[in-house]
């Protein structure tokens, strides 16, 4: 049995995965994203204090008397306790892996305890919101490629919510949690947010001041309409944040993103105590599947790894793997191949003396096949019929078969079949490499 | 800071890491093997009884109110766990993965408490010692790809050395004891296993018939001589396995292993409680580097998940992968690439008021590369030095850059240049991308 929330993938499923993660990956490249890698487990301290409540979701290992472990929660802290650890100052780096959330399990939905996400990142000092906007291009990039539909790239500000906040008079020590209550909007009808800021502690009309701004959503018309408000402009930190929303509408058009892809979304939140400025979240239109990549500028991080509290900038964008793999995996007509075998070294039944003749033959093809780079299976036993042979190239999608009998051996021949069209061609054993590789589409050694 | 004996890894390290990795696949896919994923945990009663004494050294988790679990010890037992829960009768697999061991980590000599293995592994009913072979034949491809210079496969029987143990007048209960003092031999001197087998109970006289056995150690001649002495042969497992031998040569020689890469080593023994028959184990001639592969065949292991103890006979093979990982990069002559980046989007230092729409220059030619497919980066700087973004091409090894001045804008051209030669070449900018890929040596689109 495998732990809750946790499961095995067959070769059916790792072979759409495998599928996604070159792609994945060759977006990353390029963009010129170099690959990082770190342990799975990180020193408690290490993520103690940057998920705020999530923090109760983090897997512990046991003390069996010496440090205090626990599993990575996600990949964004430990690249910035490695970024501090080892004094990098600029890196673009990709990095996918498992992370691991106690979370309740709804595997139906995709939601395990453990989970790949794929992360690129940019650190260092740029000219601001370029590094920015080449993150919604990274994603606007793999969700096309990934053919998953309609989609959007939700983008909001911290500065702007907290610019928000701060005009509506909401107390600076409850900037969190009304954050924390505007996120649920994408869930909740604002009623209920309503209800729980004032919980929370403000009045009732503030919500609403509040309300009235998180309705916004758009394209960069909504950036000229908050700045003509004099109310919200009237507060530094918000027109900060709309000016770099302006220099992102732009960049992103300089990149190429289809406007259609992006949307300026007030209420977009986000729960992570680590963000200070941009933060993104895709959703595909129409489906029901939550957000399949999020991220955001987290300039604070990597600093508070540091001794002297050297800032280091970064920004980064996570894609939800899980959740695309059902996607892929469904749109998938046919089913994917599990192996990549291109030819089946296949014998006749032979006479009862031949058999172990045979199975050594077919050994020696084999082993000249992959002698050549071609790659080649054969059943393992000693006198297999021929019928369940082919059905098995058949099964598995194995275009080409080298077939020999007791005649063939004779001779130092071999059978070379199309499955498909089951057309064979007899030729010399050594000219077999030859025609394989001319019938495989390559140039013959 | 990092958990003891776990480590980052630098992009110059996983340049390295991804090559081996992707030789290995090769080869794994080459035999047609499908890949299979299995969580990083297991419940820790699946690891329990698996491991001998080295169950000390499993990594808890901590009981967080829920399952007892711990991370996975080595990728064998939980491929037997996958194949007993998903009732799987015969598949030939391969796993890459990170493994845990709470030993003493020695970081200069590889030792890590996280550390990745290769596994490939052959479950189902096939002739007898062909899948054996086949191990073999992957082990000595792989070594080979790897330029690691001589090596050798250790091959030897569980059944052999229990069929000598048998012989010498050994009593069955000191069979495991017996055979792990045995697999101190290539460690310690004899004089010093035979001190131990004496204190695990058993005679000087039967310790030294032991040792006229295990000292044997050479090609297919072993079997003969072996075969032939009467005390031995009269021990009907020590004739199964040396019959097993005698066919183990005959498949390696059909599939062309190279005879001085197997070595009939009578003192191999290996620790794990697992093993039924052959094992294995590869090591570099003349390095002082442990073993660098290693397994054998343990047709118990799945029945052991079984309610009704149905046995799927299984043997397989594990890459030491980290070992490997050293002597490639040391192997390095030049350092490897850490991107792929094939063009460098550059320019020369503009007027003031030129700046910004230089780096939008920039941004859109790099949108319009990648849209083609070709891998690019840019500065993400208002106003980078010229010099300097060539420093850069040469110091990551990008062979082209393509060069925008305020004239190349203002006609609607390119710049292309070769960064080794230093030629440029000047052109339209819709002809760029063309120019690009047959520099690259791709067909244009």
């Amino acid at each position: 049995k495998n732990p809750l929330g946790m499961k095995d993938y067959k070769p059916e499923e790792m072979a759409v995965r495998e599928k996604v993660f070159n792609l994945i990956k060759g977006v990353f490249k390029a963009h010129g994203a170099v690959a990082i890698e770190t342990p799975v487990t990180e020193l408690k301290a290490t993520l103690t204090g940057k998920y705020g409540e999530d923090s109760k979701l983090i897997y512990d290992l046991a003390d069996q008397g010496g440090e205090i472990l626990a599993l990575r929660y996600d990949l964004t802290v430990p690249f910035a306790r490695f970024c501090a650890q080892h004094n990098i100052k600029n890196i673009k780096r990709y990095h996918i892996a498992r992370v691991y959330r106690r979370d309740r399990p709804v595997m139906s939905k995709g939601r395990y305890r453990e989970f790949y996400q794929c992360d690129i990142d940019i650190a260092g000092e740029y000219e601001s919101m370029v590094p920015d906007a080449e993150c919604i291009k990274i994603v606007s990039e793999i969700l096309t490629k990934c053919e998953l539909g309609e989609f959007k790239v939700k983008v909001n500000h911290r500065q702007i919510l907290d610019g928000i906040f701060a005009s509506c008079g909401v107390p600076e020590d409850l900037f969190r949690p009304i954050c924390s209550a505007v996120d649920k909007l994408d869930k909740l009808p604002w009623e209920e947010v309503r209800k729980e800021m004032i919980q929370k502690g403000i009045a009732g009309e503030c919500a609403d001041l509040i309300g009235g701004y998180v309705e916004n959503s758009g394209g960069k018309e909504i950036v000229q309409k908050l700045l003509s408000d004099e109310i919200l402009c009237s507060n530094e930190m918000a027109v900060a944040g709309l000016k770099d929303m302006e220099k992102l509408f732009e960049y992103c058009e300089a990149m190429s993103v289809p406007p259609e892809h992006i949307s300026f979304d007030v209420s977009l939140a986000r729960g992570l105590d680590y963000y200070t400025g941009v933060i993104y979240e895709a959703v595909l239109v129409g489906k029901e599947v939550g957000s399949v990549a999020g991220g955001g500028r987290y300039d604070g991080l990597v600093g508070m790894f540091k001794k002297k509290n050297t800032q280091i900038p970064c920004v980064g964008i996570s894609i939800g793997i899980e959740r695309l793999f059902a996607i892929v995996a469904k749109n998938q007509e046919k089913e994917m191949r599990t192996t990549e075998t291109e030819v089946f070294v296949c014998s006749v039944a032979p006479g009862k003396q031949d058999r172990k003749p045979m199975l050594l033959e077919r050994l020696k093809i084999q082993s000249m096949l992959w002698e050549a780079g071609i790659k080649c299976d054969t059943i393992q036993r000693i006198n297999p019929k021929i019928l369940s042979q082919f059905q098995q190239c058949e099964a598995e999608k194995i275009p080409f078969a080298v077939v020999i009998g007791p005649d063939e051996v004779q001779n130092g021949q071999v059978k070379i079949r199309n499955i498909e069209s089951q057309e064979e061609t007899l030729c010399e054993r050594e000219e077999a490499v030859g025609i394989l590789k001319t019938m495989l589409g390559r140039l013959p050694v």
